[in-house]
């Protein structure tokens, strides 16, 4: 029995937090079990803002083998960078840039915010971005795709083009439903808002930090702002303390019980309490700070090699198809 | 010595007249000689309104047949078409896409004039077409373009592109320099404007008539309109009369002067002085079309493989450095 075709879209970045654990990864971990899952590392979307040559390198590395220490499986899925495909993903993108209103990208709200944040830097590539994640989408006539709330928009126009392609040269694509990524809701560690990168080092555990760093940076997280003092009872809520908020993620239910328990009777203080986070989240870390040290940059890039292979047969037997439908001779 | 590189697209029609011998296509044969010259089948722009695929097909086939016919030859120039390279064009495509300015694509007069046409028709890929053609010029580090004179706005934004590639990236693509084709000149046989296929088959000489066909439109072809009698003298000159405009391209010198020697003395009638025109039509056309008939279109196919694995090779290596200039992992 053939599986539902998939794929979902991953940012380079040099580096992952826990946040990101219990966001996308562990929907993409999941995922392969229940698909024929393809995931790629978007560099090709992330040149509209020109990062720096060797940075762009490295960072694709670093995230092939984030993603196969936190449990994405090359076995599993497939998993290829983005620009390994370059030759077929852009050459069906130029074949669907044909059929796409040059209107219609221009009042994608994403756009739009981005013609407002750097109004110097609206290159022809930036607005034709949702063409370009369609071809990365019917490059394989995926069926579904795994994308954050805020990209929907985009897979909508995905859904457009697919349409109207398959009007002007009969049916080819598909239309891909969504499945919408777990959104990352855990706390920063400065006490409000969600972990994010953005805010510096110490707001977020990263997926590399050792025990210690993890200690540390637990041991300064905000916590309960009503306790002041050791004696005084604590409100173990989500809403009521950032640290129980973190055990909420961490912590199993019976630990967390006690704690919250405790908390309320004042029998435990935020030190021992932040102590039992800190060991928790080091339980999750450790793991893939290990498996992470385990894979060098050359199985990185193995890993990435296979992946583009089982990606490019697919790909090339679709590209072949795309050409035969709009009569480009196949010399 | 290495040649300087140059390339000039064809557009994707089925038949030529003598118009376009004396317009483009002599250029292209000339430029055979003195330049590393590629000349492709724009297949892929003709894309932005949807040609009937089958129509596209047997119009790239004819193309190649035309111009090998008409002098464009495989052992001295890279005859290819577009999308056998689509790959290549492609990606650099939307490299090139990603430094591109979208304010300044879309204040192209031509754009503008064919949105004013078109308003429906406004894709993505039609704003885009100068980012195409500069990716195929700058595939090859292409020198020199060949190019119409309402291409050379186009051709401007393609130096822009090298220019602002080479800013971001470091110095990988020269700022091609313009060759200005040879325009057609050559008058219809309506009697106003120059010979053009969108007049109707009866206002011009397709490099396909036969002797017949040539007698038969040059016998109804406008004259002088101030002979009405053929006792009356005419008035031989490019202005005063159509027929003697026609000779100037297709009757040697000294013939010419005769007929208007005699025309100015009512010597000869427009039915003789026709019948020479034909004739030395004829003499033009007639070895186009014994060439053309001995090219099958199998013939023409193979030409176009040998001119895509020609290009191919370079446009990979082009292709190479560009993505190590960006900083896209070599997988």
């Amino acid at each position: 029995m053939t599986r539902t075709s998939m794929i979902s879209g991953i940012r380079p970045t040099g580096e992952l937090h826990v946040g990101n654990y219990y966001g996308a990864l562990k929907g993409l971990v999941e995922a392969q079990e229940r698909y024929e899952a393809r995931y790629f590392i978007a560099d090709l979307h992330s040149l509209t803002t020109h990062p720096k040559p060797d940075q762009l390198r490295s960072y694709v590395i670093e995230t092939a083998r984030n993603y196969v220490a936190g449990g994405v499986d090359p076995q599993r899925c497939t998993l290829y960078v983005q620009s390994s495909l370059a030759a077929e993903i852009c050459e069906l993108h130029t074949y669907l840039s044909m059929v796409m209103p040059l209107g219609e990208l221009m009042r994608v709200p994403t756009f739009k915010e981005k013609a407002k944040r750097h109004p110097d830097n609206i290159n022809y590539g930036l607005v034709g971005y949702p063409v370009l994640m369609a071809a990365d989408i019917l490059l394989f006539k995926t069926e579904r795709v795994m994308v954050g709330e805020d990209q929907l928009v985009h897979l909508e126009i995905a859904r457009t083009i697919a349409r109207r392609f398959n009007q002007l040269y009969g049916d080819v694509f598909p239309e891909a439903q969504p499945i919408i990524e777990n959104a990352g809701r855990v706390p920063s560690l400065a006490g409000s808002g969600k972990m994010s990168k953005s805010d510096g080092a110490a707001t977020y555990i990263s997926l590399k930090d050792d025990g210690t760093a993890i200690g540390e940076k637990v041991r300064r997280t905000v916590s309960d702002p009503l306790r002041v003092y050791r004696e005084e009872p604590g409100h173990p809520t989500v809403e009521g303390c950032n640290v129980f908020h973190l055990h909420s993620y961490f912590t199993g239910e019976a630990e967390r019980e006690t704690i919250a328990e405790q908390c309320r009777r004042a029998e435990i203080g935020c030190v021992a309490c932040k102590g039992q986070l800190a060991a928790n989240l080091n339980a999750v870390v450790e793991p893939f700070r290990l498996r992470h040290a385990r894979l060098s940059e050359a199985d990185a890039v193995d890993v990435l090699r296979i992946g583009r292979d089982k990606a490019r047969e697919k790909a090339q037997s679709v590209i072949a198809e795309v050409r035969q439908a709009i009569g480009l001779l196949m010399v």
